[in-house]
């Protein structure tokens, strides 16, 4: 029997809803998620608001092995994702002691105050672990099953670098892709039926539009090679023979 | 007063979570929405699973002034939005008289055979109204709030062209954004007490590292333009006073 491990994600911030910032995460963790067999089953992108927080948190850690977070960890006032976690696990927001040793160091090396808002970034909800911040200060936390981490992309990804090994993986979704010069309405009523004849795979159509041709990538994703290979070398064989048809004047 | 619309994105397919496919719809809806005068609320990516559309469906609908969807509308057996949204809305899903109309004329006059899978791109909702799809065939629809359209970029793109004229809008949230050349521990105590002091404005921070340096974009968004500019001034003369005060030497 396949394992199965399900992550989500939450990403939390005013400036995706509102266009000005381009999320590059979601791409990132999906990509590192399938690498090493986990799931990912849903992304949220929710507003810099604690009730919005809250209830996504709340939803996603319950039906998922991970949530994994990214965003509203600095120092400033926006900066609300600390606090909305601990409202979430019922726990209350306080300085971490590690993180605030380190930080207070950090800053009185350099002869900096440790202001009230560089302070706000050892926050935490009482019993979180503290994830490094190998580029700037803010750490991130992992409390139970969820991680929350920094959301500028070099940051998220230094973080996530340090969290996946540590990660429970599950058996890993392959995948084979066959490029196929047909749009999805020649090939429609075929393909489906070659997914119920590979009830264990899950075969995805992508539609390409380019220079005013249809095209469309056809990939299989299975837990066992042999599901996979199978499933594949019937949509090979789907696809060859309507090239041999077509070049034959059928299409 | 100010009028207040809001909207919600469902992102449905397999290949976005998978990270095959990265998604470029989110950002222009966004941008969309937010240049109209609509407020993106929240937005999530859901697997191509019933359950998972459905219950994505019903919770944003419910909850917003619009709900928009791209993906899964195409005539292949993994395309099940049409199906879901219907179970959703407690509809049964059929073909639509004049999509199904406009499709068969279309094969017709190229000779090409109006496939079971092709005739599976009219079917909607009972009472859906169809959105034209100028690029490839498959139509999108709208049903009350909610509006189906397509995951290719291009066909969203155009599809939202058609449909945003047709929206209420409301006041649209302005903005201003202030350059900080300091990092968000050194202005954060600062920002916080404007924030506080500007409480019909939203603002946000920011933090940028760049070639080993930290700095902050500063962001205000508000629905009055005096209220904008008041917290924009503000804020402007906050940062002037640290540059000042830093090459006075206190930095």
């Amino acid at each position: 029997m396949p394992d199965i491990v399900t992550a989500a994600m939450i990403v939390i911030g005013d400036e995706i809803l509102s266009g000005r910032t381009k999320d590059r995460n979601i791409g990132h963790l999906a990509e590192m998620m399938t690498a090493v067999g986990i799931d990912l089953a849903e992304v949220r992108i929710v507003a810099d608001d604690e009730a919005a927080i809250v209830a996504a948190v709340n939803a996603l850690r319950a039906s998922n092995t991970y949530v994994f977070t990214t965003g509203g960890i600095g120092p400033t006032h926006d900066d609300i994702t600390a606090e909305s976690m601990a409202k979430a696990f019922g726990l209350p927001c306080e300085y971490d002691a590690k993180a605030y040793a380190m930080l207070a160091a950090h800053y009185a090396e350099r002869g900096m105050e440790f202001t009230e808002a560089r302070k706000r970034m050892t926050r935490m909800p009482r019993g979180a672990e503290h994830i490094d911040n190998p580029v700037s200060m803010a750490p991130g936390f992992h409390i139970e099953n969820v991680y929350v981490m920094a959301g500028v992309p070099a940051i998220f990804q230094a973080m996530l670098d340090t969290v996946v090994p540590t990660l429970k993986t599950g058996t890993k979704l392959l995948s084979a892709t066959i490029q196929c010069p047909f749009g999805e309405g020649t090939i429609g009523d075929r393909l489906a039926a070659i997914q119920k004849t590979h009830p264990d795979t899950i075969i995805g159509s992508y539609p390409k539009y380019l220079d005013g041709k249809f095209w469309t990538e056809l990939v299989v994703r299975a837990r066992s090679q042999t599901a996979l290979e199978a499933a594949r070398a019937d949509i090979a064989g789907m696809v060859d023979g309507l090239v041999a048809a077509r070049d034959g004047g059928a299409y």
